[in-house]
């Protein structure tokens, strides 16, 4: 499959006429060919509109339908073969090995919500029968079942160029909810969107979809992003990236006549805790594992862990060192674009600079260009208590201990946390009475809790949340991984006394989709 | 029980210092004893922080214990007897019956809620099993549920001085939840809304809940509601009332350092569509029901039927000449407040004099200082589709018909319409072929679908939304009435690899409340 520089509007493949964007190669920071064209107010317009006119078929269609949609969309990623990991490699600098895991992601996130459509769950139908006989008023037959809310805009993110961009997460759950899908293409992968725009557009026209169900556009700065967000036939958003791109949005989404949900990742800093008995049994096992997460896709991910809490003392010590040594060896990563380069360089130059912070650790200096160096430092609590910045996150491998004095010290610092996609503690059995005290905590600062492992690896299962109270994301009532993330493009619809033949098949009494259906109160095949 | 003028903090009960405050009795619009004294910045952060630490220990409590407070409120409420429906008569103006229909309405919500928290569903409770042998990464044991989003800001209703007031739907469902609230009392009922309060504080100590978990406070003005929902503790508002006081509150809660949601139920017209066959067969009798509903509780319903859309044709005159005998006969009522008895004659004037609007039908002349009189008006769809501003609600026994010249302009119609809390089709079975091509669009526009009934009576019941597109509310994914509305207030939470003590109750292997659970993608019981 060949990139042509053009955007998939409908069934149309377009070259924008808003100006020339290169592609940039990772590694060298050079332009790729060929050239893209950015999208114009027009093309914006034209891709929302076209989603707009597709959303009533394209929600009514029968959820095998859909289904098979997504998995046609799967099984083109698949078939796209090493064309799709070259040009992501050469785009982002990821490793191929890290690429073809992506891509199996997002293959297995098309499958589940493919499932899910299958099981018809997602209806969350609910009968309340007629009672014509109640006194003193008798009660109307009433169903409820959810329908999506509309077209959603998806902003590809940086750092996953496949799982969290064109055809991932924020697309397949809304896909599979009933809504079209206008992308705003990540800059840092424009060659990698196209060619998986072209597998959706093919897929879409391959299993019968009304066109506009899907496009792709492109271009630089935030205007396409706030006249995609702004235009009145997009009803949610999803985002992941920085949280200055995700207020941006917010607001705007705010601004309109009608506003919508903003659904945005953001950032977190996933604080580790090392509990004492942990600690001081098995904490050079601990910081190796600490060591793999740290540096794992140049700490370019969501989860990194990008805090440890610790009670001071001798096992802490040793703790420090392993990691420290264990770190020189680590070679240092091409990050995914200059930008984020140079913001990772600045965070560290920050950190460097800050009086209360000590570097405790880092890794083999960099030779490429745009090679991020890990590092760890450290500070104490009074410090981090006194200083939020330090809160702040450093996108990359980068990660900061803070030392407390006792116990009361550390649950003073997991109080005063702002909100994060992940906690986690490394602990043992005689650890459990401090977790317990903890956890009612964590639970208020975390989407996900973990205990001895790391945050990095984010499932794609049932019982997934990957989100969190602010800012680690703009709604905390969701998650953008995992099953769950189709509710965010559901709104329920009741039905009073609506005839069998004018109802929705979830909701009909003969319950052909054979659903679980909640009736009067109790669960019921039915 | 005495009305003391006092506000509820926590145990106590507390006369605000920010000045007197006096209920208004509908009728003569003169003050009611006794004075009551407005809160201070003191007071509203007194109820905030006692919510906020009243949280962990409140969210954790069993079930049963929430249940066992829910009901208790609903006894207290009933015990009460003449007491309130006395006071609440006074200060609205809406007669006992009606009251006491509301109190029961009150009643079955709290009950609702305490058999939702029985039955358990609302955790939400999602189980992966851990795959450790999983090729070529194991998978870690996940389990999600759902806990509290943290203390919550109820603004009581101006027309629903019971059931969307101090322990109103909105207070029920958050309570449930596991959420402390801080209400805020309408000026409306400042009288009634004590003697609530007094019953909740006595409630929860009866049933040993932790102090702060229920605060009610008081004052005119909007600095009191700015400074609920700007407080840092307070994490999500429920607010039923106009536009303006609901897109006021979202302004706040959106300026806030960490935005949290509002669910704010505003304004609908709730379009009320006559088929050109249910009206040819049997308007007469819809011309009736109709002018039930439009003067039901002096048409101060949120779903008051505001428009009525229909066919020209002579079946729409007779309907038209029915609907204007009916309402001649029928009696002015007192409104709520002297304010909205003033906004109404205003809305009133309006119609009166646009141009493009005739009155068609009006009730008998008012007698009273704050009655309103009933009135219908009609216009035409070229009319309608040309100015919006005809759209606006006007809040109280005041409807407007549309006439469309063909079933293509009612269509044309309801495309334009903004959300809506209701959309409601009189139709018979020769209509089932329009109602189908209607039905799409008004599943969008609206969050409840009636055939052949009225909207007011709004069922308290599983299946039942109270909601839709914005401006009826400012978020369309939930519902302020029925069992749903508890996930107003919930997160989800996962837990990863987190030791069976450690895990709560409803996410244990031995599933000790008899869950249903959504086990590896199957829903069972275990």
């Amino acid at each position: 499959m060949q990139i042509s520089g053009e955007m998939i509007i409908g069934h149309r493949a377009v070259k924008g006429q808003g100006g020339d964007v290169f592609a940039i190669a990772a590694v060298s920071g050079e332009a790729l060919e060929p050239a893209f064209g950015a999208a114009s107010a027009h093309d914006i317009d034209q891709a929302c509109e076209l989603a707009e006119s597709a959303f009533d078929t394209y929600r009514q269609l029968p959820d095998e339908r859909r289904a098979s949609f997504l998995d046609a969309i799967a099984q083109g990623l698949l078939d796209l073969g090493d064309n799709l990991t070259e040009r992501a490699h050469l785009e982002s600098g990821l490793p191929k090995p890290r690429l073809e895991g992506e891509r199996m992601r997002t293959v297995t996130q098309l499958r589940l919500f493919a499932t899910l459509l299958r099981d018809g769950r997602w209806h969350g139908a609910v009968l309340d029968s007629a009672l014509p006989e109640r006194a003193p008023l008798p009660r109307a037959d009433l169903r409820q079942r959810r329908i999506s809310v509309g077209p959603v805009a998806v902003f590809g993110s940086s750092n996953f160029p496949l799982a969290f961009s064109v055809a991932g997460g924020d697309t397949a759950s809304a896909l599979a909810a009933g809504s079209p899908v206008v992308v705003k293409a990540h800059n840092a992968h424009l060659g990698t969107s196209e060619l998986v725009a072209r597998v959706i557009q093919q897929a879409a026209k391959d299993t019968g979809m009304p066109e506009g169900v899907f496009s792709l556009v492109l271009g630089t700065g935030n205007d396409i992003g706030q006249a995609l967000v702004s235009h009145p036939a997009i009803q949610a958003v999803g985002f992941t990236g920085s949280r200055q791109g995700g207020l941006a949005l917010l607001r705007a989404a705010q601004a309109r006549a009608v506003p919508i949900p903003v659904y945005a990742e953001m950032s977190s800093v996933n604080p580790v805790f090392l509990m004492p008995s942990a600690l001081q049994a098995r904490g050079p096992a601990i910081a190796k594992s600490f060591v793999d997460s740290l540096v794992l896709g140049a700490g370019q991910f969501c989860t990194n862990p990008g805090l440890l809490i610790a009670i001071e003392g001798e096992a802490l010590e040793v703790f420090v060192k392993t990691a420290a040594n264990e770190l020189a060896a680590r070679a240092p990563t091409t990050m995914l674009t200059p930008g984020i380069h140079g913001a990772y360089c600045q965070g560290l130059k920050r950190l460097r600079d800050s009086a209360d912070v000590q570097p405790v650790a880092e890794g083999l200096a960099p030779k490429g260009l745009f090679e991020a160096q890990p590092a760890v430092f450290r500070t104490d609590a009074k410090a981090f208590l006194a200083n939020p910045t330090l809160e702040d996150e450093n996108f990359g491998p980068s990660s900061l201990l803070i030392v407390c004095r006792d116990f009361a010290e550390m649950r003073k610092v997991a109080s005063r946390l702002a909100g994060q996609l992940t906690a986690t503690l490394q602990l043992d059995q005689a650890d459990h009475a401090q977790a317990a005290e903890l956890l009612p905590t964590l639970e208020r600062k975390a989407g996900r809790i973990l205990f001895n492992d790391f945050p990095t690896g984010v499932e794609v299962s049932y019982a997934m949340v990957h989100g969190g109270p602010f800012p680690a994301t703009a709604d905390n009532r969701t998650t953008s991984v995992g099953a769950a993330a189709i509710e965010r493009f559901l709104r329920p619809v009741c039905y009073q006394n609506v005839p069998d033949n004018l109802l929705p098949p979830s909701l009909t009494d003969a319950n052909p989709l054979n659903l679980w259906r909640l009736r009067d109160g109790e669960l019921v095949k039915g």
